[in-house]
């Protein structure tokens, strides 16, 4: 087992790598007092959030971790629920005192040069990726070896998929509320500042401005950030699952494969992102993607090594999974390709939403409905293409019931990029907080111009790795249902099969509530911003009124208190879609027991990914068919189209930054939920 | 077996009802002048629609017809398919043909009474009713025994799934091109002829107008006609499938119980027309609800010495079979009930919406968005209580599997009620085309206001029985579902049980696909509205501007080319979206087999039973949230608000009267596709 070493030698370079960026990023010049002034009430308004958020949230998940061990009638998924649970909030901190301190200094450094703000926009957002990638690593392995993985290594993934539960548990109210959070303060100072106002974006003057750059760290950081974490945690236990199946054939090593493959993607990422460096002319996404492309070639290569050391054996061909490993690497790729077409604006859909404002508000939404419909069918076709080649595959290599494990090595494949991915993710909350900075500062022209074309590159990050992500989890679907399955004939002790029959009504009744719960998750998701917006237009409105000389300029406003409402606002809000999600599979699972849950699982990942899809192509489409207008098409700003272009915009934004992300995390979350609570549902 | 002649005698006699009703609507005053001439318009374009629209679908329904003969090598399924194709057509053809005599004589009846107005108008809607579920009932039973039904009773209903997928590739074209032709119609008119000319809706000057009139009728009988035709047809022979495997029990009975379940119903449904009849000034939804609670108790008393006489066998407790179909007939009032709740304003939803219109259309839109999902929870809850209900209920009485015969038994007790519901329906564009010709033909205010007051009333029964439509597919797609797994279990000759283990990649594959195949459908149906009313647009814009003196009205617009370049514009937009319904299931099918066509037709039934859930309920709010803001809520007509839900009514449009309605057919379509060619997937 001389791979495994690779694991925790990963895992601690990574944070070691995270601890040098940080450092790196604050040994940079902060500037001059007034970015300082900025910067400084953003980040206390976003680590205040983060407190007040994670109380919460621990509330929450004590009162779940008892219910747990109650349960489950022990104490390892407890445990492992707390661990995860506690992972999770960890690395969502880390990222998120490092990308609030990255922003200030990428502001000042937007004053030199583009390479210099870039570099740092983007070590601030790597610190996040190898964080998140690291934890998750190191928890999941500590884990494993802490409940007796070394000796009983067929028992211990089962018994740490609490870990997978308490990472997805906080991923979805840190997602939830953060989304609610960005979302509410966007559209209230949007709704009072532009509309009723009049005063532009990011304008000092607005008491909600800050609230909303607050937003953009907790929502798109710290959410997107327990996403992927949770991600990669219940990916890997999950693929853990499936390999206890094959210790006849690979002993441990087809269990702890999934692990020692994502130290070597997290090996790749750290190298790739050395590789970010751009000229001052040149296009930051330039710089982006070549990091992207030296760590999906990595990963590429390192994958070889592993595959044939790790899961050769007798009568297998390693080289199959290895060939599976590359689906998931590619389908990354085709994921980002199929984002970008349905959501930039040099191709077909968003200039045809665009071309639809001209009409109004109502032809544009109706257009981007339609497209936003149409966008699930690609990322649909590729999953299945992706699904049906690793499983094939994996039967070709020559191992019994080995089709099941190449679905497994494909979606590792996909992950082993996840660190690089989230950085370029967390960059993007960076360069928009630096251009707020930069914008309420009063920098000199230059300055502002540099860090809009960093500002730009983060907005086309944030949509193609919102692709990844939700092509990661689409992927990964199966494979959680199919651990699900192993986990119950586990429980039952069936050595055969365990079809799932879904012409039971029970079975039938449960896959048709599972489609359901997404949607009303949504609705509920969609309408907490609504309400959270609420409650900053009337605090704005009540600034203007009652503190004189705000729009003078001879005035502060209160940002604090919009801040703090916001932050009560969106934590108010997140429990009823987050109780939805986890009473509803627990409901389903003791009522109508394994091969009813077995149904609401496939039905409700499937439901979730594409009116996930849906909604986040739709929403991104939508923005970026009114910057098409506002580059001067169909009228450009001020016409008509582009009022209409506001609407979708708007219509968009809970769309994509809201309910569209968590329903990622949901996605996740019911199978760890069903995959912990399996045993009560027989 | 006396009570055979039940059957024979229902569909008879109901079609000498629809004949004595029609001559009785044909003998009415035919009012003055004007409104001749405008009705004969519609009444023109209406025809020459149909007659194309039928042309082409002929056309395709032939080479469907040729396959079919070739794929499944014998005759039957393509002679039930061509029947199927042919009496759907001719309901649908029967029922406009008196939509369109029936409008003029409503409009001049207004200006005598309410009640003959009323009266009127439900007869012409009843005999749509009657004609449809006559034909259906009538097709079903003499393919049966024209089949080998006396001597093979087994056999004969597996002959005749062809007359379902006949009656529902009909409907799906009839549906949808009926939904493109009304809704481009309409965007188009109003378009160029409210927005760009400042003309009132209705007025004469607008070319477009009687297109948007000729709509009303294509769209919602029509469409609404083929849809409920297709239901009772492929449910009746589903459950008959059920039927087969209680040969032993009940003998023949078992599998005849759904036609003369059915003919008790349509009897029920005539006595119930007979109650319909209104003061001046009451209330028309009071007439028209009196007649549906006395169809509706009929419906239950019948089904009594029905489900005594048929259903009962050695240690077979036929109370409980009865008590499955009262929970079809109750669930039928509970959906009902909630599409009233989440689209009359009334009540929380439809308020909700038009208050968020305050602040502009993109909160209208996103709010009712939030309802829409929503609105899918409670149909789903009451679902699922039906479904696990009814079967428990079978389970109960005593025969051996008799659980799925439960459901069957509840879906016809739903669709026992249908011709009345159908009438119901109808009468909405009648009514519609009524008050459209007393507007068009300056009729007096007191004449206005009566058919004010129909039409408003059949603009809530629209709505009602819509919800009855969902419903009923929904309830039904359990039962489709299992009697395609019956099929494929008599083809491979299975005694025991069929398990569809959707643990196979291929049959999450399907499962994924059916999911994506609902969104693209729908995002094609409401695309081809988008481009159907551009042509529309183009000629209203060029009317205005080469015919001088239509705005003066010195001139008369040429309204045959509006109505012609719609009819083209909707029959070519039709066949994307209708072939991707086709060919779909096909593919999964052929490459996937038969366990994945069975995930392919459970997540595509349920998924389209919520979106399209989505899509009625959330268009239906947006309309009304329009109409509860022009009482003079939030400001009333003209003000911010009503801007806003003018554009969510115009954005619910597509979703309601085309995307929506298209998927009922589409649920019921693939069932039937499925199991023609269920052999083939072996």
């Amino acid at each position: 087992m001389e791979l495994f070493p690779i694991i925790p030698a990963g895992g601690i370079l990574a944070l070691l790598v995270a601890l040098y960026m940080t450092s790196s990023v604050l040994k940079e010049d902060t500037g001059p007092k007034e970015m300082q002034t900025i910067a400084a009430a953003i980040r206390e308004g976003a680590m205040a959030f983060l407190n007040r958020q994670y109380r919460t949230i621990a509330g929450l998940a004590l009162i779940v971790a008892v219910l747990l061990a109650l349960l489950t009638r022990q104490y390892h998924t407890a445990v492992a629920f707390i661990t995860g649970a506690f992972a999770s909030a960890l690395s969502g901190y880390i990222g998120m005192y490092v990308a609030v301190n990255a922003n200030l200094r990428v502001a000042a450094g937007a004053r030199n040069s583009l390479n210099k703000a870039l570099t740092v926009a983007f070590r601030g957002g790597a610190v996040t990726g190898l964080a998140v990638t690291a934890l998750s690593l190191l928890g999941v392995t500590s884990l494993f070896y802490a409940f007796g993985g070394a000796t009983n290594p067929t028992r211990a993934p089962l018994d740490i998929v609490g870990f997978g539960f308490g990472a997805s548990f906080v991923a979805l109210f840190a997602q939830l509320s953060g989304g609610i959070y960005t979302k509410a303060a966007d559209v209230g100072a949007d709704l009072v500042g532009k509309v009723e106002a009049g005063i532009p974006e990011d304008d000092p003057r607005n008491p909600a401005v800050i609230a909303d750059l607050v937003g953009d760290n907790v929502g798109d950081c710290a959410g997107r950030g327990a996403d992927l974490f949770e991600s990669t945690a219940a990916e890997n236990i999950g693929a853990m699952i499936l390999g206890i199946a094959l210790v006849p054939f690979f002993g441990v090593k087809g269990i702890v494969f999934p692990l020692v493959a994502r130290a070597a993607g997290i090996i790749a990422s750290i190298i790739g992102m050395f590789f970010v460096r751009a000229e001052e002319n040149q296009d930051p996404m330039a710089a982006l993607n070549r990091g992207y492309i030296v760590t999906s070639i990595l990963a590429i290569i390192f994958l070889y090594p592993i595959s044939r050391y790790m899961l050769s054996g007798p009568g297998v061909n390693f080289i199959y999974f290895y060939g599976a490993g590359i689906i998931g690497i590619v389908l990354s790729f085709i994921f980002v390709l199929i984002t970008q077409y349905y959501t930039s604006y040099d191709y077909r859909p968003v200039k045809e939403i665009a071309r639809a404002s001209i009409t109004g508000p109502a032809t544009n939404i109706i257009s981007g409905v339609a497209v936003g419909f149409e966008s699930t069918a690609l990322p649909v076709v590729f999953i299945s293409l992706a699904i049906l080649g690793a499983y094939w595959l994996g039967l070709k290599s020559g191992l019994p019931g080995g089709g099941l494990y190449g679905t497994a090595v494909a979606t590792m494949g996909m992950l082993s990029t996840a660190a690089y991915i989230l950085a370029m993710d967390t960059y993007g909350p960076i360069t928009d907080n630096a251009g707020g900075i930069v914008e309420m500062s009063g920098a000199p022209e230059e300055v502002r111009r540099r860090t809009d074309r960093l500002d730009a590159s983060g907005n086309t990050t944030k949509a193609l790795t919102k692709g990844y992500a939700i092509g990661s989890a689409a992927l990964a679907t199966f494979l959680l249902f199919s651990a699900y399955i192993d986990e119950v004939k586990i429980a039952l002790n069936i050595k055969g099969n365990f079809p799932v029959d879904i012409g039971k009504p029970e079975v039938f009744v449960g896959a048709f509530i599972a489609a359901m719960m997404v949607l009303l998750f949504s609705s509920t998701a969609i309408r907490a911003v609504g309400n959270a917006a609420q409650y900053v237009i009337l605090e704005v409105r009540r600034q203007f009124k009652e503190i004189p000389g705000i729009m003078e300029g001879t005035a502060k406003p209160e940002y604090g208190a919009c801040v703090d409402i916001v932050t009560r606002g969106a934590l108010k809000e997140m429990v009823l879609p987050g109780l939805i999600v986890v009473i509803t599979p627990i409901i389903v699972g003791l009522v109508l027991k394994a091969e009813a849950a077995a149904a609401f699982l496939m039905v409700g990942t499937i439901t979730g990914v594409i009116v996930a899809l849906f909604l986040n192509n739709g929403g991104g489409a939508w923005d970026n068919a009114k910057k098409y207008i506002e580059l001067g098409n169909f009228g450009g700003k001020g016409s008509e189209a582009h009022k209409a272009g506001v609407v979708g915009d708007t219509v968009g934004d809970p769309f994509k930054d809201t309910a569209g992300p968590s329903l990622h995390v949901l996605v996740k979350l019911i199978s760890t939920i069903t995959l912990v609570l399996a045993g009560l549902f027989i």
